[in-house]
């Protein structure tokens, strides 16, 4: 076992055999998820240190609850309750917490590449938990377990992702997976939220939301970022809702057994309607429960056997 | 042992005998923590989470150091710093928690009844850590501990509460736990703020400060919310403290034995003077102990067995 | 092993012989971090409080990392954050953290004596984490350690530290410390923010930079509190770098030899300059690891065999 890499960064570099070996160690750990007991002894006396210099108690707490279900340490870093946003440089904190002998390091930041500068300034293994409007590797692996979860395969599914593509690192990491590993992507939104070079491989653009629906097989909502109305991005939020909610008379368009992802938290009735997040189409428990699974199964990759 | 009660939300369908067996097993618990190694393993594998809606470091402290002591795992949720605090629902919020398989829920929340909805979206096993204006059990569970140590019983004691009883879940919790255990309990304060609803059983309501603590066994001063000054509830405060403040003149009318309580933290000076906060007469400081021993207790009584 | 001293509050009642002991211990902490498995069992069962009254990520971090390798239980009460600075006095919330029965104290306050104060209040063994302008020994010590390591003594090193004397409890604490241990140190900073009372034993005082610089072993560059510069005490910050900046044209004058030492967090370019602080003649991470080193034995010296 073992993928061979020592970071994730994003899926640059990484194999679709590397990639199935995640998923595959997430299977033993949704098993380890249903024991009462829920805690295996892999990674007993490394110490893991969350980095968060952009707030984010969800995904630092699933994170940290992943590492010391492993029997991990945790050293958790919130920079923004921090004396280090006085004006510290992120070389300077990264190499201070590395002092400290951590043995990983995993990163969530406001600007897009920080991750891969914390794999550089500290030398240690390094997950990306979400660098700007760049890459969020784990939430799409967790994405892309829900959908092998539920089809058996990934192969030629329809994947439609609707919202502010722009400034998603949710819709790039997803993209640039599933696309690896073989599903059809298609990003829909505003025209002025569809970056032009995000369609290549398997992955598609539009802003016609009915086409993007039509026999979809998974249909995930983004979060719209209400801080993005300001600039002058998107109109009103009702005149978004109107034309680009992801509902139940839209996904009558997708197939029977289409189903709805969202990677939380949502805002009902704006991005996704609240009868829709709680129908039985509805997969976004599971995606949760999921990704605990599949971030053990990165740390079992990326730690065990460097002890 | 255990009680067969799933949650502690207040005391509704509680006997007299589980809470008995909360305060006997609380005997051990105390034990426990006067030896060196303050620990025991019955929680190990168990995951509680701490889901604080409202700030509470104090409390929030008490039940997580209660809960590691037990061998349990903890994840911190303090929603104030959260993310989440962006519109998700109380619903959503605690779906993710729960898809995250812990194994119980401590909740505060500034809503009174929220902790009824945490028990019902969960399904796990709740505490209320207090709701809104509504219930605080432990606390009052820790208060009744603390009075059955000084005195052997609670049949027949005269408690005397004082202060800002409208908005006060400890006074309402108080009231609800030892008048099922016998004790004769007086509510007093401002007379707009005594509510007449909780004037039942062997609870008596009264703005007669003299009256209210002559012979008592037992006076606590609740803490005065400085912020309800500005409800124009409350005349100023040392107009406030003249009147309301519990000090060592008002109680020479108590019995000579008579101990003070207060839940803490103090405003001295204010609702009580500092002088007979450190007096003999004192058991603020046994409280914070003794709720250690508690809430180790209820930990217990609701959740072993149940892995 | 152990040095007979329940407290870490200054170097007031430390022998020369307690301060080689934390130091010896320090060696056996420094080779249990290069091993795989980073921990030792020295305090299970023990829990030990940090008691933090003024934000500071970097330093309660350090300290928790290393109590949690010596296997205790951590209670962090972060004050900053915490209903206990609505009013409450220092005194009852130390009694109440008291009262859950921590075994220690780690204390940073922003008052010059509050330290000493929670070794009273307390009772228990208390480790000053910085008091106003007054202490901060774990620092003293892990600077004194990192010129042990490179030079193998301290006797007769000249130590020369720059900056805001009068604000720092860094340069207090390493004054007495090394004045102590037999080396001579020298403050050098703007006259206004030379206390002369610190003049003593070997201490001297100078704001000429280039007399305290020439022939040094060590030089240390003291954060410069930005917030100072409000009050008077100093001209405009390019004016304080021009004249006080430790860089490497300065670093000329000192020992061929010659180390920069830092606190941190580094404000770069200003108290120091970038390139010096990432030359050879840095320690400036090596401190931070060492700090880890230092706290584990101060811990082990202070808190094992108490059990």
């Amino acid at each position: 076992m073992g993928t061979g890499v020592k970071h994730l960064l994003d899926f640059q570099g990484w194999t679709v055999e590397g990639i199935q070996g995640i998923l595959e160690t997430a299977d033993v750990m949704k098993e380890v998820l249903e024991r009462p007991v829920k805690k295996v002894p892999a990674l007993q006396g490394i110490t893991v240190c969350t980095a968060f210099f952009e707030n984010s108690t969800r995904t630092r707490t699933s994170f940290e609850l992943a590492a010391r279900r492993m029997s991990a340490d945790v050293l958790t870093f919130a920079a923004g309750a921090s004396s280090l946003s006085k004006g510290e440089s992120l070389r300077d904190t990264i190499e201070t917490l590395n002092a400290y002998k951590v043995d990983a390091f995993i990163v969530r930041h406001h600007a897009s590449g920080a991750a891969h500068q914390v794999a550089k300034f500290s030398g240690k293994s390094t997950i990306n938990a979400g660098d700007g409007r760049r890459a969020h590797p784990t939430q799409a692996l967790l994405d892309a377990y829900t959908m092998l979860k539920e089809f058996g395969k990934l192969e030629g599914l329809k994947v439609t992702i609707v919202g502010d593509i722009l400034h998603s690192r949710v819709a790039r990491s997803n993209a640039e997976l599933l696309d690896l590993l073989g599903a059809d992507v298609t990003l829909c939104g505003p025209a002025t939220l569809l970056p032009k070079e995000l369609q290549k491989g398997r992955v598609k653009l539009t802003n016609d939301m009915q086409a993007a629906v039509k026999d979809a097989d998974v249909v995930m909502a983004l979060r719209l970022q209400q801080e993005r109305m300001n600039g002058g991005f998107l109109p009103s939020m009702s005149e978004y809702a109107l034309t680009y909610q992801v509902n139940e008379r839209l996904l009558e368009l997708a197939k029977d057994h289409a189903i709805v992802l969202h990677p939380g938290p949502m805002n009902r009735d704006l991005e996704i309607s609240g009868s829709l997040a709680d129908s039985e189409r509805s997969r976004i428990i599971a995606q949760v429960e999921y990704g605990q699974a599949i971030r053990m199964s990165v740390l079992y990759h990326l730690l065990v056997g460097k002890k």
